[in-house]
C-alpha cells in the first residue's frame, strides 16, 4: 500500500494511472520539466511558475504523487517534488525518455 | 492537417494527446487488445464486446482516431479499428510495446 504520504510502491503503479495523470497539459510539463533536469533534482511548486491558484496547484502534486510519477520532500517550511525516474524506468522502460523528448503543447514557463 | 476522415498524419500526433485518449480504461483496453494481434490486424468495435452504448463506443473510437492511436477502415456496412502500429512506433518508440505489456485494469473482455 502506498506509504503515509500517498506515495505508491512501484509495484502498484500501473501505467494506465501514469498516463492518466500525464494526461493533463500542466502535470505533463511539470513531469517534462524534472525529466529534463539532473537526477535527483528536487523543485518547489512555486518555482515552475504556472498561473494557477494554490489549491488547484495542489491537487495536480497530489495526482502526480499518488500516480507514483513525483515524490515529495519536505524542506523545512515548502515542499519540493523530485522525479522518481529509476523506480518509473525500472516498471516502465522507456516512457520518461518519451516525455522528455516530447513537448506538451503548453507554453513553456519561466 | 488531419484527412477526410480524422486521421492525423504522423507529424501531427501529439505524444500528450496519445496519453489522454489512452487514459481511459476502455480505450486502453482497445489498444492493448489490438497491439496483442498481429501487426495489421482490422477489429470491429463490436467485437471487443464492451457493454457500453453504441454512442460511447463511437465516442471512444472517435478520441482513438483523432489522437492517431486508431486507423478506422469501412467494410462493408461495418467498420474496423487496426493500431497505427509502424507510425506511433516511429514517433514514439518503445509506447506500443509498453501498453501492449501492461495490463489496464479492466477485466478482460471477451
Amino acid at each position: 500500500m502506498p506509504d503515509a504520504e500517498g506515495h505508491p510502491a512501484p509495484a502498484e503503479m500501473t501505467l494506465r494511472t501514469l498516463l492518466a495523470a500525464l494526461a493533463d497539459p500542466l502535470r505533463y510539463e511539470v513531469v517534462r520539466s524534472l525529466a529534463q533536469e539532473a537526477d535527483g533534482a528536487a523543485r518547489t511548486c512555486a518555482s515552475f511558475g504556472f498561473p494557477v491558484s494554490k489549491s488547484t496547484l495542489s491537487h495536480h502534486f497530489r495526482v502526480l504523487r499518488e500516480a507514483g510519477l513525483i515524490r515529495q520532500v519536505d524542506r523545512g517550511n515548502s515542499r519540493a517534488a523530485a522525479l522518481r525516474r529509476d523506480e518509473i524506468e525500472a516498471r516502465f522502460p522507456g516512457l520518461v525518455g518519451l516525455v522528455r523528448d516530447n513537448p506538451g503543447g503548453m507554453a513553456d514557463t519561466p
